[in-house]
């Protein structure tokens, strides 16, 4: 099971950016978000609409103490840092596979400014590169290696009836389920 | 070589999201950026600073005309629309990869509304995932294809001078090297 935490959501400045990350999370196979910061119930909404539209269930819910939550959670749960500082995700791709496979994988993703404390309850700090780009980023190639590219070709939600893309050459090809 | 292009950039509403292309581009392997919609010297000067911080060359450059340009880049090179309306990327991998290393890859990445145009013009409409998430996911995935993975462990900039990190278990590390 995947869980993403999202840490210190600012409103406005990261109203896309976690949208993103939520979306991501939701297509590459994550269970579930949580985030802390500024309470956003529009962003909360916009991702029960995308999978009310497009099937799939991911939960999204905000924590006032991220680093309580995590310390709670690190009794049972594997917990990951994504930070350009960890150890590359090259050498730690089988583990963070097969603690996903076994029990709850945390996946901390940050913004701006990362407490030290993180770094410290982290069971692994992972790195997706050494170099500075995007949050959305190494979530998506950290799920990726998790899911073994499965991803990318697994049918999303088998008991969804609704809208579905079928792959075209060009243009835009939908069908309703009824 | 690998360009992209980003489509109808709009301030404010883009500004961290082309930023986290552009971003994304540079460390994932691509060469250059070219983007369309509204001119943006902030945008392009923090870009430029991460370059002339962390070290690479990767110019970013504005076109009035999105279609116009591809038309005349058509001529030479291939052109990659990423879209979740398109073909699977795991069917692609080979081909995008090969076009990238023989001549002039342009990878397309669309905003909200994406012109029919760009669906013709496109040598290839390529899907991550059939489902909404982000253009900065689709981008890193593409990349990470493309370079086979080789991006995630190789050295960034083997003639740059300048802060490196060095990977850690725990905390940040950054190395000067004069």
């Amino acid at each position: 099971m995947i869980t993403i935490l999202r840490l210190s959501h600012r409103l406005p400045r990261d109203e896309r950016i976690t949208t993103h990350v939520a979306l991501v999370g939701r297509a590459f196979g994550a269970d579930s978000l949580v985030y802390s910061g500024d309470k956003d119930e529009s962003f909360e909404r916009s991702i029960a609409e995308v999978c009310k539209k497009w099937g799939g269930n991911f939960p999204v819910s905000y924590v006032p103490d991220a680093i309580k939550w995590l310390k709670e959670k690190k009794k049972k749960a594997k917990i990951v840092h994504l930070t350009m500082y960890g150890l590359p995700i090259s050498e730690k791709e089988e583990n963070i596979s097969q603690w996903a496979k076994e029990g709850e994988l945390i996946l901390v993703i940050g913004s701006e400014k990362v407490p030290c404390e993180i770094y410290e309850i982290a069971d692994l700090n992972l790195s997706v590169t050494l170099q500075p780009h995007s949050e959305v980023a190494a979530l998506a190639i950290a799920l990726d290696r998790i899911m073994r590219g499965e991803e990318l070709t697994r049918e999303f939600d088998k008991r969804f009836k609704g809208i579905k893309i079928v792959p075209q050459a060009r243009g835009k090809k939908l069908v309703k389920e009824e």
